[in-house]
């Protein structure tokens, strides 16, 4: 089946840029951009589905499926200041490492059919120790970025403190200059406990982003948005941690069907 | 190879429903669609092979070799209050994350074709212990469907219950969506033992189906069939405690090929 | 990649028969066919190389590079009692599982276009213990086959023995159904060693087919072959202790390149 | 995404030989093709990316994004009795292994548009114990080289020696047949560190593929250059490390969002 984005609108907008915010490291970039789509009240317009995501399905509430899968929203400027967004966010990461690959080249050529002209992947960054007050480190796919940005709160000594960056997250930058679209990693420095929402290095992002895109983002909310948000992580989390042995030996397929099939 | 659906008829169905049944935990999927397509004496008309099955064939009895596959039944409505039935009971599930998704599209591509108006995902929900009345727990792809069949002994707070499905009864319902098809799981509650067949959970769910489409099945020979199935799941177990080794290690190459080649 | 076979020559057969024989148990397959290549002086006119094989090549003698590969040979009938006959013999097979599944079926579409009419898939079949009588063992995808065949030192109460097949043998003989060719798997009964080849196994084979195929094989040269074949089977084997690792592991990289690179 | 090769250039070449260079045993392969690149100044003119490569990027300096990737770059002729070279260096080999063949073939496409009348892939050959003066053994796929390079300080007692090679180098080579060029592997005495770059077994790489080309190579900067290169290589390194579990499992998934995300 490979990857799939389905459409359900297709919104007029003005060269728009792109937030992405996938699962990772303190949920840092899935509870910032999930936050921007609830305070924006950004409207949904595609879903991604795809083979390299968990062979499950998630039941949230009530008894309604869900598969695993990444949403798209927009929302479109208020003020002369402002460009159209289209935010993504999702319910994991490819479970292949060639995944990675496809599932974001697959973006990158919808984002190019929407004219996006500028990419933000949010994720975090693990420093190992807990910090009062994360800082918000950046990643360029072109030098000029850096010039662009600095004026921010970013820390662009990059190279020092990440080295490199796994996953999504890096690849959206990487993978954008070969569809010359301009592209920056912002990650907020965090203790790094994989999945566990760090509601500060979301927040450190979250103010970086508003201020780059002259948005009024009330932050004090975050918290009660991550209570939320942790039930239906918790249970993806479950079926990770039932998918724990390499997915093609059977073990793990007879693990996975005692828990249901 | 991928997947491939081989059709040997082009039956006549009027807007019929799928019902499937694949082997899973307490083998509950599997054992209630095949005592199905037993009394209802279904039709066979399609088979389904796939490079995601296990890469052995089994031989059941005599000399003759089977391949690992999913077999595709029929069977025409006898009364007003009736509709059309199309089963599919198989040997195997995906034996890799991805051909769960892939082996579920093929079937659902082939079911658009043959106009199914609705899916019956069967399999079982693992409680952990014993029960002596196992319940139907529902999962939908679409809300109507609960307010369909609340008045049929079916538990709907599945949320509580499952929280997930992996495999594929649950991408049946969650992909079904995607085509527009209204999917329901029914899943019986069962202690889990993976291929072990749980009669009682597959007279519970084989109850509440045929209450919905209105079939007289008599569950007394569930037992007899069962032990009929128990040799011929014996020798696809025996194959897949071969194959416990992630497969793409030579090591356990050479473990199947020590067993025969 | 994939797979692919180049030919050299398009040959032209009557109906040839296809006889396969690849490693694997006690390496009965690759040394009863290797043995008829050699005395029937057939002539070699194709090779098939996978990406499903290790990524390896080896170094048989001198400093010439072979890629892992199997290579088809054919020899025309002399006598009106003989058929034409295709042989395949190979270095290896699949390290994956899928690849297995798509082997096979790019040979049988290949064998299809050379209009094979019958598939004889040499194996040998594990035992557990030595035995001084290797006894041969069939496995049919045509019940009409055992009859057939039942008149040659054949043993067909083959469920009882065998329960399934791994890898290439079974698979031709399963998959050759859905091309419409009857197969029959010739299995020698040995102590299964894996790769170390059992000479009176192969014998056993050897002497069932050359008595359905009306050849006159003289067998007293088999051991010397088998000497020959031991240090080419080394190398190989050399290899595949190398790559123990999950192929798709850093750790089995690195392994790799700590060899070679 | 498969693999993709991006052109910058469409240089004008005249029947220009090929040389490969990719991290392996003492990074020998690695070293001399790169030490090649900076001495003769090659022009950079194309790229190859891949799914098959681990999915990160690299932060070599700065903030700036780069994927792992291959580079490619070619050099004119300045005399008579030399060759123009396209050279292909890179950051890893394919992380699984049909990888190594997928990358292998597309790049022997590509160098078939170029006209390439001949490949030399360079490597080192872990002989176990640190040697004073590593030797070069050659591996051919096609006899009439062993001929040709003899007078060459080339040992071609290989098979004594090396038995089988392992990724791209031996798949370039022995692939390369398929696609009628010539191909030739230079393989360099080394202790066999992985990824540890071996000066002395790269200079003997260098030297004898100097002499062949007739190129003017001084090797007195090689250590600096090792030098430089070690700061990017401890970057792929860490990453490795992170990705020893295999990268399907969502244990190592989690390794790595634990990471970053």
């Amino acid at each position: 089946m490979a990857t799939k984005i389905i459409s359900y609108e297709k919104p007029k907008l003005r060269n728009p840029v792109f937030i992405e915010g996938l699962p990772g490291v303190g949920n840092v970039g899935r509870v910032a951009a999930g936050y921007l789509v609830e305070e924006l009240k950004a409207k949904k317009f595609a879903e991604l589905i795809s083979s390299h995501f968990m062979p499950i399905v998630v039941i949230p509430q009530g008894s309604q499926v869900e598969m695993i899968k990444a949403e798209f929203f927009y929302w479109k400027a208020k003020e002369r200041n402002q460009s159209d967004i289209i935010i993504m966010i999702g319910d994991s990461q490819s479970a292949d490492p060639e995944g990675h690959y496809e599932i974001v080249e697959e973006v990158l050529k919808f984002l190019k059919r929407l004219n996006v002209k500028e990419i933000f992947a949010l994720g975090g960054l693990n420093i190992g120790v807990p910090t009062e007050r994360p800082k918000v480190v950046g990643a360029v796919n072109d030098s000029s970025l850096e010039k662009k940005y600095k004026k921010y709160n970013i820390v662009f000594d990059t190279s020092q403190r990440v080295g490199s960056i796994v996953g999504a997250a890096g690849l959206f930058v990487g993978l954008a200059k070969y569809y010359n679209i301009p592209a920056i990693c912002l990650l907020g420095e965090t203790s790094g406990m994989p999945f566990l929402p760090d509601p500060k290095s979301a927040e450190a992002v979250i103010r970086v982003i508003s201020q780059i895109l002259n948005l009024k983002i009330d932050v004090s909310k975050l918290q009660e948005k991550i209570r939320e948000m942790k039930e239906f992580m918790k249970r993806v989390e479950a079926m990770q941690a039932q998918l724990l042995q390499p997915p093609a030996s059977p073990t793990s397929e007879k693990e996975k069907l005692t828990y249901i099939g």
